[in-house]
């Protein structure tokens, strides 16, 4: 029999399905599971999006251009010019999804070898796409006492070799709901023209900022258009992640060039999802606007709700869908299986997703776990008493003194 | 500014695309063209497909499993029992079109500088995933002299090193049309078995074998259940190209495992063309009835015509819809250029595909072209007088002596 590669061996297996068949169980014992361990919203996808699909007319289902359907890459233009992000139809190209958007991205360019920096925790599948690309990722830390704030840049100095070809940063952050504020960005931008560095940043998420926070992208950022690469999906705008578009964006024509040679290799992206996607742009501002609602009460009561749990520390974040919490345990990825399979409250349990697989360092987010508030409030009332009742009887819960010694040591 | 990596150089630019703006140009003069080049099929869609599409019920577009929605995957498992392939649905992974499939077989099985073997002419995008694998493409020349049949298993025996890894076959063909007969399957049975290899094969033309022949799928060859890994798409058989949905299928359960881990870090296929591609299970017999038919009689009229031009030779192909015709043309390339750049019979040309792109070998497929019958027969009609025409004129013409004389040289 013949052996697989050792990319296929090496390549890091999903950290939070490793805990699906212990979830599965559960039910089949008839226990009520709450899902806060992955960011599927239950947010409606918008009725724009779901009718141009019904809509559909052509009658042959035909490949579109390789860089997207021209069309919807010009409307998107337009969709960004209401972010105040300045692109022209020809600097979009259409991905598969966020995810093909980033592979594109690290295969175009850095080379085998070539070291990214991202500060951790950070979103667990860029670990795969690296190790597909051969890039050699680089964690800089980022500390839950500070809300995940970005590392200093002396710390990032600190970690540029020759080899060094890009920074990555999620913003709003997942898993940490962070959002990055205008003098973490300059900061960035300062740091990526003097080591001529590419910057790319995930922005997914830049409809979900709170608290009349300021969003500002890579793209606001003036000089630095040769090194900026803006990664992005509509899988969490319009609550449309099986609809698998993303798209790829820079001004740095030989990055296009060379990005366009790997996306003709795949022919085309998604023709369905395109469609629904450029129709997606006309969704209302009051879709938004409800949608931002719901998840700010829903971030208040999670935020609210685990930090009156005794031992449990969750700094409020200001983005996205997901908040991570410290929780007075030795071992979360311990703690998310015990949950699943030895623990239930009134026949219900609650699913999350341990912080060690969004941390590259060894041993990092051990007592840390990502909360996805994607489920409505009633359900989150239910899971936050779950947490509270389960970590009254959990019996690998941390001795805080113990713990401290050995950090002293 | 950054640069962009070798890769992102090295990736091979689409050999049909470099004839885009040409093509460009002569439309904008007002030309009529005639697009021979690319296998975009313009049969209709089946009704069941799209209708499944307009009745998309659910109001949230979510991911579905990493390897594709179950009960499509339960479906499909049925498809091929239809083809007397037995297989289980959790032998089958879906993925974002063929082209996905071949790109994770690759990543999955081989290691970087493994070495595949591969006859040509084939796809021309082999070459861009295995450049982006890094995997090194080892050509084992076919012929039109014998319509392209495979190459004795002795030029197979001698490419193979301590490096080889996989042999790779598309059957049908693409680009030559060619249908494997049983005995030239059974003769790579034996030697995948005796080499202990990989053998990958394309089978996406399955619904295209004319003339009675039979169609031998790797899958019903005996005792290299382990060997085998099915390569295959809804783009060809369902005229469904943007639906971008393919399947990898294998009973080797490494295999299966270590692709399920690509496909969890780009998350889902695509909701939406699996919702389609489900339903395009339940196409009637009668429509791939008159598809065939009609093909069939594209085929029969192209090769008929194709030979009656002087000094041109087109074997006739049992499957796909591609045939390769060898032209009295110096150099393909300049011809189909010149075609759309210079050339125009009552205001109308026609576009072809240079093989040279379906060749790996240096030099190779200098006189051949790709035909795609992917027209009405009026078109074809239309675009066989083009073509002959053309080779009145056409100042690059052979000098059939002198090549002769090169030959014997």
């Amino acid at each position: 029999m013949p052996k697989i590669s050792q990319k296929a061996n090496q390549m890091p297996a999903s950290p939070i399905r490793k805990l699906v068949p212990y979830a599965e169980q559960a039910k089949k014992a008839g226990r009520k599971v709450y899902h806060l361990n992955i960011g599927q919203p239950d947010i409606e996808t918008p009725e724009v999006m779901l009718n141009a699909i019904k809509n559909f007319a052509p009658k042959v289902v035909e490949y579109s251009h390789s860089a997207g359907i021209e069309s919807y890459r010009k409307k998107l233009a337009g969709y960004y010019k209401t972010h105040n992000i300045n692109v022209d139809y020809s600097d979009i190209m259409i991905t598969t999804g966020g995810s093909e958007a980033i592979m594109i991205a690290m295969m175009t360019c850095l080379n085998e070898g070539d070291e990214i920096i991202i500060p951790e925790p950070f979103y667990a599948n860029y670990n795969g796409f690296a190790q597909q690309a051969g890039v050699v990722v680089k964690p800089v830390r980022s500390y839950i006492e500070s809300g995940f704030a970005l590392p200093s840049i002396t710390k990032f100095e600190k970690m540029i070799t020759r080899k060094t070809k890009a920074i990555m940063i999620c913003n709003p952050g997942n898993p940490t709901g962070y959002l990055y504020t205008r003098a973490e960005l300059e900061a960035l931008r300062e740091l990526v023209q003097k080591h001529d560095l590419f910057l790319f940043a995930d922005e997914v998420y830049r409809e979900f900022c709170y608290d009349g926070a300021e969003y500002v992208s890579v793209m606001h950022l003036t000089g630095i258009d040769n090194n900026v690469v803006l990664l992005d999906s509509v899988s969490k705008r319009y609550s449309a992640c099986g609809a698998r578009i993303g798209a790829l964006i820079s001004k740095n024509k030989e990055v296009m060039a060379g990005a366009l040679k790997f996306a003709q290799a795949r022919l085309s992206p998604p023709t369905f999802g395109q469609v629904a996607s450029e129709a997606a742009i006309d969704t209302p501002a009051s879709y938004f606007e409800a949608v931002k609602k719901e998840y700010v009460a829903r971030r208040d009561f999670v935020v609210d709700a685990l930090n009156k749990i005794d031992g449990v520390f969750c700094p409020k974040p200001q983005g996205a869908f997901y908040c991570i919490a410290r929780l007075p345990v030795n071992d979360s990825d311990e703690f998310c299986q015990w949950l699943l399979e030895k623990f239930e409250y009134k026949n219900q349990t609650v699913m999350l997703a341990p912080a060690t697989g969004f941390y590259f360092s060894e041993d990092a987010g051990k007592d840390e776990v990502r909360i996805a508030y994607v489920l409505n409030l009633n359900d989150l009332k239910n899971s936050m008493i779950c947490l509270e009742e389960a970590l009254k009887v959990y019996p690998g819960k941390r001795k805080i003194d113990a713990q401290q010694k050995e950090k002293a040591v």
